[in-house]
């Protein structure tokens, strides 16, 4: 019996991607402008899909790899299912796809957006957003569709599209883990290949055009300043869209793994008007509706007045977000209520079992949305315009670069404070309510405004493109003064965007981290074992070392911009005097090829360690079970420092921009204003330049870095443990232990605690045994003893 | 029956401090100069007197604020002895003692230093390094003496000098764990109020002296140059002196605290010639050899040519301290052999308890000697002048500050890499010799080398300040010479020294970490339960903030020295002509002041977190068991963390300083030899600044924070867990479980599993239950249900 429930988030995503098309196909109809802004803004295109076609010929030689590794290790390990690499490659395929609908849309969109600011704001804003739309409906809308298809398709060949047991939808779910592998692949690629190339291209713009050859940003005669708008595309659309589509395919996924296992504690079945698996629909059921629940968000961001300024345009976005989020909350309310069980029973970890009302489900994604909202904030007060932190940065860069910088660390460091205490408080209180399913759900609760929050993204990077073009294109004053205000605004929902994509990415590596566990079988992670301590350290250093490579990478690449844009200047003639056309595909090719080329090392490293910990130990005879819990100690300290690591450095970086941009409206140090071109002004603009890796190169790559660390854990996991109590112990029947107890609740906690150990009896009949005291028991063996010899 | 053996660490420790006294009284009988040379060095003896003195006052009321909570904790919570109070001020007492003796035979040597360079370089090596022999023997034989005299003395009060139980032994250790956590908060003001102190003086004189007066370096005029030629003093030699005492103690007492549970182990009672005592007597034993070992170590570094260079003089440093470490691993072999039970019995947590020959404790040691020699390798590979990663530094500094600062932080964060990967490797395989007492006892072997350690760490600061004093007094170029030649080695060994450092604080965290769980009594730390997760995520953070806080207090004492000085220029009479003398005295007062002001908060930090969580769940009713694991979960987060941000921050800033340095002899940058003055050498400065706090207070202030923060857990460890599980599982005999099993060994490991939840029984005599299927158990269970209701 199967309901249809199942296929309602298909409908919904299809929904949402018809919606996308209609909104494309309105922002395409647009004015594009005249001949000058389109020329640039062609440019762009070109550059862009110059970097699509490099980065899909590199994706492609790598997924053919890993689905090579995955049908291998599909053929060795009985556990691991073929289907596997399909679902893998799909997942790929769809975040790329995502990807490069965002990047075309975000590169046809900033030229309209100009065009429109001519006569419009309120136009300009609708079209500029019509395109974050566009972006954000595609990336949450493809991740829902094939998510839910491959569920579906599994279900159905594994499980005939009937519940039979927790055991075969595990199967169901780990195939349905290469999906989500695939994807984070993708987005490793593109958040760390793109963080390379935007600064590498900036770098290489910068100090050959405006330092050695004394032309303007943007002019067009330089040859990497196409390479740098494509960049901001690569980084700020196409990265952050990879980023949060892995996000919110792994967010449902984990979620799904760990409902199967709350059916496993109600008794391994259910009855329910779903088909005895409302616990797994719900996160999908969330995503779907929080689709639905973008689109009506999206509509609601606009602007009347054409005398608009920045509190306006920001109270209309602010709207759209809020109602999304409240209107999430109610479907969060209605759904828990209509799928889940009235009461359930979970398993707490050292607690045992608990019986739960479903509202408690409903806390916990009220949990989610809570850590969403309050993120934002925390990351606008520590990189916001005009906040202290800023201010004082500021002030800090009257007395040199070196004080400057200083105070920039000491920001991004402090700033770990509120936000960790934070997400500590998530776990913690999402856990109280509704134990891993929670956290998860609190995840999945949080994600499902992604549409809404890639749109509000997305649309900084359209408006910063957009007044580019008009500065370029020499229009009127009062159509970059529009596009300002977009822009102005625009900046501060990239921030926040930062502080929920890490957000994001932190729970999504719990809620993974969790379903690991479960996967593998093992009961917990246990720190005070030495291997699994060193193996906490170890992972502690990833995040740090990877970052260190991520810089590193940046300037490796930038020597080789500026090595190309120097040849250029020297070998075309009339370059300089705008007769002879810069070759800037050239440009963007070696932006490209350096980008991925630079991202290989950490790359490896990211994929590698998970592996050699797994496999490694294996070689020498060591106990999976040992093993697993290894890997777990890994994945917790990539987890715990990569989370620090990206707090630090995206705050950090974002304060120092934001310090460097005071500036320009004039800041008060001493008593005295203080202008660009200061002495003070200088020094920021130091800041600034270490703060681009930290915040666009390396603090980014963190959110894919601990994702993707606990993905490929959840991918071995299968092969590490055997895939429930039942099917370990059911082989193991020599060691057989009977446990006896006069509660029947302090049994199960026993029971679960020696499971891999001990094959324990179910024992409900012995409740009656309460007064029998040990030397009664002892008795009854030595009777017992006696016939058996 | 108690062997003498008990009395040696004394005996030793007591010869060591009289080797001590003699070598002080040669180094005061040596010639200290004459008029400006002994002016300069009285003005800098003054300032260290008056910093300490202030230090005392404060220290004196926090150790009575302490005292206090820590009686009180005595009388309510019965497990907590009243005498750890006593402890705990010995400790303080002892460690600031030490402090002292080194601060002042520093300061009184550093002018005998120039003194003898006047005529022969081997002289001045002799002197130098002897006063570096007084601190370093003084440190380690004031910590040796304290804690075995209080060992004897808790052992005798509470056990009557006899072996009685673990458990009783188990209170001994516990009130012993006072002493130890006196050394560790003395450690904590001396190491980050003495870094906060000197930076601040250093930026404060150099800012206005240097800049805004236009007076050289090390001027008398400048009423800073006393409070930075002390601050030299305060944060090299008294910071680190207190770092390594407390290091010291905490290894021994960790080691102690795990021998009591290899002989828990082993069945409560072993028979040896040591009173039964042998495994906790031996790290007292290795740390007693050392002294004497390094006393021995000492005498070798000697140079015979008054034409030695820095090869000459590194290579004498180094036959002293490889003879201290070959040395010390032969007395660990010896003293292995002659006070362990041949075989032991050590419970390998999750593999049971295992046969263990007594060799592999002395691999364990062999594996600590090898972590202090290779860390500092790593360390001197990432921050040594010409090596690799500096000369990139050097190179990247041409394209301006920002790139500068970049490869800095790329490179402290990249030398997390191998750092860690030793770590990790040292935990694995100490811990498979011999379990946790293997581990701490690797960390009691490199500790055991600290007399020598700190000698060679001591002498680079002295001869800094003797080159600096040979400079002020005008001294023939020849002094200055040979003064650079030893301060060339001195720079050398402070950074590998900083190396040793961490290595100590990780290792000591780590056996206090394992003397934690067993004194809690818990199992382990699962970081799977949800709290627990959280807390790690806490942890982890605090370490990140703490720096954070302490560079801006690094910002915020500078700014109070600069207008101090500024006023002293401005409102002493003749102080620029040399006619008026500036109140040297009063910078000393405002920035030990503003030190010791700016160190509380991040102090009540680190002292308020672990008890904040250890207290207020309980607050809540919070089961204690859980709450320790919480609390382990944290102590686990700051170490982990504690130690990257300790390695990332040292070797970055040492790096930026040796980039800056290479530029005095000239580099070569694109070909072109780049000297001082050049705008790649500006940009390099700028780079030393920022790596100023990273490497003198917020980097070595890690090494305090996670020993401190896993001895504060240590002393919480008794008030949350019962002492033993005899002790616990006795007063819970309402939830009985009965295991019965084929094979005994199997019990054993599902026993220990179910302790805090069930009560066990020992059940050897169900071994012959093999053959009896899960039916028949059941049947007889039925039978016995019948006569019960």
């Amino acid at each position: 019996m199967e309901s249809m429930m199942i296929y309602a988030p298909i409908v919904m995503a299809v929904l949402g991607l018809i919606f996308m098309a209609v909104k494309r196909s309105w922002v395409m109809k647009q004015n594009s402008g005249d001949g000058k802004m389109k020329e640039i803004s062609d440019y762009i295109y070109e550059g862009a899909l110059a970097f699509l076609n490099a980065e899909y010929k590199l994706l492609a030689v790598f997924v053919v790899i890993v689905s090579i590794a995955l049908a291998v290790v599909s053929f060795v390990v009985p556990t691991t299912h073929i289907l596997i690499v399909v679902a893998f490659v799909f997942g790929a395929v769809f975040s790329a796809l995502a990807g490069n609908m965002g990047m075309k849309i975000a590169t046809k969109t900033n030229v309209r957006t100009t065009q429109a600011a001519k006569t419009s704001l309120p136009n300009a804003l609708k079209i500029s957003f019509g395109g974050g739309t566009v972006m954000g409906l595609g990336v949450a809308g493809l991740a829902v569709l094939g998510l839910t298809a491959f569920f579906i398709f599994f279900f159905h060949f594994f499980m005939g599209g009937e519940w039979t047991n927790t055991m075969d939808m595990t199967i169901v779910l780990e195939t349905l883990a290469g999906f989500s592998l695939g994807a984070e692949s993708i987005a490793l690629f593109a958040r760390v290949g793109g963080g390379i190339y935007t600064k590498a291209a900036d770098v290489g713009a910068d100090l050959v055009g405006k330092v050695e050859a004394g032309i303007p940003e943007d002019d067009p005669r330089n040859p990497a300043t196409i390479a740098d708008n494509v960049g901001d595309n690569v980084g700020d659309v196409a990265g952050m869209g990879a980023d949060l589509f892995g996000s919110y395919v792994a967010t449902v996924l984990a979620a799904m793994v760990l409902g199967n296992y709350v059916i496993k504690d109600m008794g391994g079945a259910i009855t329910d008007a779903f088909g005895g698996i409302g616990p797994i629909l719900l996160p999908m059921a969330i995503a779907g509706a929080g689709i639905i629940i973008s689109v009506i968000g999206t509509m609601l961001v606009k602007i009347k007045s054409n005398d608009a300024k920045e509190p306006q345009v920001m109270g209309a976005l602010n709207v759209g977000n809020w109602v999304s989020i409240i209107l999430v909350a109610i479907s969060c309310y209605v759904l828990v209520i209509w799928m889940l069980p009235k009461t359930m029973k979970m398993d707490f970890f050292g607690e045992g079992l608990q019986e739960i009302s479903s509202m408690r489900v409903f806390y916990a994604t009220l949990v989610g949305l809570v850590v969403g909202a309050v993120i934002s904030s925390i990351t606008e007060y520590y990189t916001g315009l005009g906040k202290k932190p800023i201010l004082k940065i500021v002030q800090q860069s009257s007395t040199g670069a070196g004080t400057n910088v200083i105070a920039g660390l000491a920001t991004g460091m402090i700033s770990t404070f509120p936000s960790v205490l934070l997400f500590a408080g998530a776990i913690w209180a999402s856990y109280a309510f509704a134990g891993f399913y929670g956290v998860a759900l609190a995840a999945s609760a949080m994600m499902a405004t992604t549409a809404m929050q890639l749109a509000i993204d997305a649309f900084g990077p359209i408006c910063d493109n957009a007044g580019g073009i008009a500065e370029m294109s020499e229009q009127e004053p009062i159509v970059r003064e529009r596009t300002d205000i977009l822009d102005a605004v625009g900046n501060t929902t990239a921030a926040t965007g930062k502080g929920f994509a890490i957000a994001s990415a932190a729970l999504t590596s719990l809620a993974l981290f969790a379903a690991y566990v479960t996967f593998t079988g093992i009961d917990g992670i246990n720190i005070f074992k030495a291997p699994v301590l060193a193996m906490l350290f170890v992972g502690g250093m990833i995040p740090v070392v990877f970052s260190a490579l991520a810089m590193n990478a940046v300037g490796k690449a930038a020597m080789e911009m500026v090595n190309e844009v120097r040849r250029q200047f020297r070998d075309i003639p009339g370059i300089m005097e705008g007769t002879g056309t810069p070759e800037y595909a050239k440009c963007v090719d070696i932006s490209t090829k350096a980008a991925l080329r630079e991202m290989l090392l950490p790359g490896i490293m990211t994929i590698g360690f998970p592996i050699v910990i797994a496999f490694v130990p294996m070689l020498f005879g060591m106990n999976n079970m040992a093993i697993a819990e290894m890997l777990g100690g890994y994945m917790a300290g990539v987890t715990v420092s990569g989370v620090l690591w990206a707090i630090f450095q995206n705050n950090a970086g974002g304060a120092w921009d934001n310090a460097k941009k005071s500036f320009e409206a004039g800041v008060m140090i001493d008593g005295k204003m203080t202008y660009k071109g200061s002495d003070a002004h200088k020094a920021a603009v130091t800041g600034d330049t270490v703060g681009d890796p930290f915040k666009d190169t390396s603090g980014p790559s963190m959110n894919i870095l601990i994702k993707l660390t606990c993905l490929i854990g959840l991918v071995i996991a299968p092969i590490l443990g055997g895939h429930d109590i039942e099917a370990t112990t059911s082989e193991d029947t020599t060691e057989e232990v009977y446990i006896l107890n006069s509660e029947a609740n302090t049994v199960v906690v026993a029971e679960k605690q020696i499971k891999n150990i001990v094959k324990s009896t179910t024992i409900a009949e012995t409740s009656s045994l309460k007064s029998l005291n040990e030397t009664e028991v002892r008795a009854q063996l030595k009777d017992a003893e006696t016939p058996q010899n």
